[in-house]
């Protein structure tokens, strides 16, 4: 079976879906929907698909899969018309910034039976499966703490800031998920300090740059958070797990692995400094991995709960810090 | 100038100072004393001291200055006497478990003009010392985050656990002292996690064996301490200091740097398994760094004063536990 | 301008080259061609090509290039035909096994003024690459010398190697490539130890399985070669480069890297096990260069000149075995 | 038994030796002797032995053994008398720079029964013992390949060059000994490659300043050896061994283990700069196999057939580079 798919928004992300899915033996990319005709004739000429109308998308009879890369805003309206087109639905993170307005959409999405996958790429990074594998294999024992360190290269635009519900929601969020990811357990409780250490302008606009939080879970294992605006050396993404028999670790990863070594020291060159370079190979497994839950007709992974999830720990973060004090979950 | 020195309590860490004392060719070692003869007699004929009293060392003319080694309940009343008795003092941390108590002794320091060393031997340690370095020579500018793991190989007896004051204050208090080393600013607020993963009867002592620590400074930089009384894998010692420019860390050490390959992959030997093998060169280097003070009569570091702020933090993150909320200090 | 390619050869190597032409956008891949029916058809519906005979590709109007991965024994043929067919020509490597022979096609090519490229996959490894521009940016100096260590993960069939003309004409000959590439000058002389250490059948067949070389160019400059056909870890290529200012060197790949600590120590995964999922990258890089030069009308490198230069340190590495002497080149 | 020990020489070795001695519970510095007053003055003072002139070491009846630290062109004679005078004797390599002379030297130690040790300090490095160790325990199989990158910060004076042999008898002869060391079996042909590329001094001189070596076993086993007297980045003593089943390898060493990471990557400090902060350890363990040795009356190793192979190796290299060929050994 191949998977026939409409792509819905044509930007940075938008291409990248495009891409992956044109790559995939097992998928089809049938047309491509867009505010700005120009991006949308862009992809369709790269890839050799269609322009249609996001209405001709969902009343098409040869589209059987979605790819939603529209604004964040408009999210949970699609989720909802394209699960009731009977479409299977890919859609970046976040749903929404409201938990309620989440909760209802996932309502729907439940009442019409629509497969929905959130974009939380990093669980799809080979790195990070590695990691969730000897997990799984035993090889560390029960999990006890996870630290988890991810900072940006730079701070973006504070526009981008305003809109994105700000540092805990659009960027801690994935550390929420992939902390959830490797605790195998949920959360119970949210620590979080933040501060503006980086770039004023981001705490004018009421948001923080500079974040440190602890989960912890009924049992008591706790997941460590570390994120930053700024990070001089490249994209830091690492995760950390330990268990009662051993440590599993995800180092960073760089364009090349190469060493100059002079009366200063050795070097070995930044990291990646982009997340689209960082995480290339997540994204193409992340489409992959909907495809064939797509044609093996099994669960989909992560869901909208899991989507709901690590919004309530990104609120209860924020919540945290205002209040000073250790929030409850659920 | 030679430093003619006095130990008290002939232990393991006893030991360890009367090496360094007798390898170090500005110091002598005069006199031992312990409750224990045997201890004693042991380390005078190591090294080629006499067994004295603790009363006949107070009185000596030919010893400047004491190294205190024996059990925690002694030490404050052993650094007022011997601040009194005009010696300087190297005292093992802490100075007692009781901020008052510590408070008070300090305050005979300050009235006699004792010169007080407080053994928080880690500053000492040349990798943290060389990460140190760089963050005074500026190359990563301004600190921002720091990050401390610190996870003992194995739980201590219970026994050890009721009289140490639980692992805030025998094991946390270390990192509290490492984080103010590093942050070069003063906390003022301590967010705490602690569970019992490792050992039940740790818990059933009252206390944990696995926490997660978040200081903050008035300016907002942070610090965050993973403590753990389990790694399978050897004495995990690692310090990642972030700042504007840059990043510094100091890796783990090992007692052999090899490493063998074949169809399950590429091992390294695991750690140090043990402080004393770990910071041996700390060790050595602490009481050349106390001589040195005396001989150049120069300030000492760490003082009483680091000692009770190391101490002030361990009990407001046992109350942030227990409160589930935000402490501030001071 | 698109460069439309016609595949000889529809093998496991022809698929990696047909994966990359189709899916470079400055390419089309037209046609395929094979002795085997089959092996052409799958290739030919994987990328939607035609299947034509060799003799159809060489006079069609419609291809401006050709990728030649046939048997060895066929190459000379196919190149001096396509040469005089006014193809641009990719050819695996080698050109032949025999001088004369490769010095003949090299002067068809030369005097038809066909473009020819010899697959040196290597030197399109970004990691390798990397290491060259630091050559070439200045930062190690003048080159002095060179290390490089090749060793696979297991032996070839013996009927391969009595075809592929021993250690030193099949698997040695990508070192001697790139030990050309580091150094940027000829070697002059070549000394080679070689011993059946891994499998006796190789012995048998009258070839070796681990060899030693060392290289020398006439200023001097060294360099030290170092091959197995047995390595039980992965797929072991690392290269590094002695400089009079310093050092640069190429680390190993795996396809994932994680770190698993516990009391054994910490244990990283194996390298690849595969030159294919080793160099992936650098085939695709491969032959994105051959587009680029064919499309700009820019030198072409590695040239047919570099394939004769890397068979006759070959040459003369299998005559330093034997003689137990020191061979000149040139 | 505590073993009584002369020291004959206090120049730079002499006073590691002096140390390591008075360091050692289980032996004691009696007497020094040095041709300069002031250099016998200074360790005497420094450890608290006596001054003595050789013939009254050689005559003392409190002295058990003696460590020659001389000039090179006394060792043998030095060996022969305290062979003769009961003594057991370490001494630092090499016995002699002429092979007779060593071969007439040994007979000399034989026909006494007298004990000696040649001072190959690098087989007492903790990190190349433990690849001994790995490969005594079976882990990598029977040995094929070993690699040895052995490169100094800095080339010596030429003076020193002139009384030294060369490179190959003052440098390689470590590695020539570390290859005998971890192959386990006699190399029975050396090739060899030398050239002056860091100082025309040198060359004047008659010596080489990079070279490069390959021995080889009767059943095949292989050893690569690269050397240079310039290394930027600190003093490069790395090993690699390949056995059947797998590889191990020591990593070279530093003086701290941080990084520091910025624009401009993850830089690591530069290596020990010299050889005697590198082989710290190496040195206090030689001398206390030597002891050991002489306390239990076991087997000293190694001994002075060990420094005459390592000798005959260099002879040989020297040989094979003027010949431009295979020289056979033995």
């Amino acid at each position: 079976m191949t998977v026939r798919f409409g792509l819905l928004g044509a930007g940075r992300i938008g291409k990248v879906h495009a891409k992956a899915i044109s790559g995939d033996a097992n998928a089809t990319l049938v047309a491509v929907a867009d505010a700005f005709p120009q991006a949308a004739e862009a992809i369709a000429s790269a890839y050799g698909c269609e322009v249609r109308t996001i209405e001709a998308i969902e009343a098409a009879r040869d589209i059987d899969a979605v790819v939603i890369c529209t604004p964040t805003d408009t999210h949970a309206d699609l989720i909802e018309r394209f699960a009731r087109a009977g479409k299977a639905i890919f859609c970046e993170k976040p749903i929404d910034l409201d938990v309620a307005r989440v909760k209802a959409c996932i309502k729907v999405v439940e009442e019409t039976g629509a497969k929905l996958m959130v974009g939380f790429n990093r669980r799809f990074d080979p790195h990070f499966m590695a990691v969730r594998k000897v997990i799984d294999d035993g090889k560390i024992g029960d999990v006890e703490m996870v630290t988890i360190t991810s900072r940006d290269p730079g701070a973006p635009p504070v526009d981008y800031i305003k809109r994105s519900g700000g540092i805990f929601r659009d960027m801690t969020i994935h550390d929420f998920d992939m902390a959830r990811f490797l605790l195998g357990e949920e959360p119970v409780s949210v620590l979080a300090t933040a501060a503006v250490l980086v770039d004023k302008a981001i705490g004018e606009a009421g948001d923080y740059d500079s974040v440190s939080v602890i989960l912890q879970t009924a049992s008591g294992k706790q997941a460590v958070i570390s994120n930053s605006r700024r990070a001089t050396y490249g994209y830091d993404q690492r995760i950390e797990v330990h268990g009662a028999k051993g440590m599993a670790a995800a180092e960073n990863q760089r364009p090349v692995s190469i060493e100059v070594a002079n009366g200063d020291g050795y070097t070995r060159p930044p990291l990646h400094d982009f997340f689209m370079t960082r995480y290339t190979e997540a994204y193409a497994n992340e489409i992959a991995a909907f495809i064939a839950a797509i044609e093996k007709g099994s669960k989909i992974s992560p869901s909208g709960a899991d989507g709901l999830a690590a919004l309530a720990l990104a609120d209860a973060a924020v919540q945290s810090v205002k209040e000073g004090k250790l929030i409850k979950i659920g």
